[in-house]
């Protein structure tokens, strides 16, 4: 039961850590299109046509999440954002703006998270 | 002070509201791509030499990382991912590989999130 | 009817009207992160889920495959690699490698580039 | 001495080899993406701040940029685009908007591809 702000501070001591500290921002952003590079190829693996070669280990998408979240973290702690209020901000952001791009489910019983409510097709 | 359980289920809310629900997971991964594009858009203009034009706005780091984060979320609820365990797992497993790839910081107090231990140079 | 090559020394010979010359590589890099979020955007405009908002112009695929070139070429021309040259290992690469892994083509005339073989179900 | 118009045919070819045919264009993007993240890799090895393992081989640059070439032409020429002619409209494009952007380079003669213009301090 961590909290976003609780697992900031987990991230900043595990690089406290270390000599080097946070990278410098470009640094971090090249790590971040690494990582999501690698999320894709876990997701087109089992969601997309791409045949997986008889070397490659299945993968585990929670981990390869786990490792985006994991560097989305590390750029916030590197520049001071608190993550926490930046998803609310963007909440209130998408309420806003969005409000009228989508049909409003009829009922809507609020939905367990990790449900999917569509039919994937991909 | 969001859990990041409870910041599952605040976007699960927000997707519960449209009919169409959860996009199938290449879409979300294409978004995902999309947003990260938009941060790194935006960190270019503040860290890289590109230079804006007066047209566009200065915009805003935070909700940059918000937008990136809110579509993370999106797809380990739909995938029914818990983000919380998927960190923790990400952090034990640098624990194992990482360890002696860095130097180890001499002293080495805690850091507060947001600090920035090297000079950042980009 | 341009060569490769030629393309390339274009791509020079635009930067080289301008004092700043070429990025450095990581914001080159970001720049590629950035337009590769653009392309996204466009293709799952077209061929996801996400609903266009009305402000938004139907764009051009086209365009946003030529920025994404421009940037590769431009990573390129900066590190001193001939791009002809690394299309041609990579398509020897993949023989070696990929051979086997795809069911062969029981006919196979030589398609026309742009020809589209599968059933596009996305 | 390759015409980019006969670098999509030979794309063409080698996918033509093969029953699949072109992937649909959410899974070739979601390529794109992890293609893009292995270059990112590559260049954050060399030029940012993350250490190399020692099992992990020195790579080749020029290599990533053909995968990432190849996967880029391999979405052209699934929908029909050429990439000579979008590259000719993107110079155009940039002509009329970015001349202004940047300060002209005082003498300017023309560089050859390769070369770098500027002190690179990443």
């Amino acid at each position: 039961m961590t909290e976003i702000k609780e697992a900031q501070a987990s991230v900043d001591r595990w690089i406290a850590r270390f000599e080097e500290g946070y990278w410098p921002p470009l640094v971090n952003l090249a790590r971040l299109t690494e990582e999501v590079g690698e999320l894709a190829r876990e997701m087109n693996h089992r969601f997309g046509a791409k045949k997986k070669r008889d070397d490659e280990p299945q993968g585990d998408l929670a981990l390869e999440l786990g490792d985006v979240l994991f560097v989305l973290i590390a750029i916030a702690n590197e520049q001071g954002i608190d993550l926490d209020d930046a998803l609310t901000k963007v909440l209130g952001k998408y309420e806003a703006r969005d409000s009228d791009r989508w049909r409003a489910a009829e009922s809507g019983p609020a939905a367990q998270p990790g449900s999917t409510r569509d039919g994937d097709t991909n």
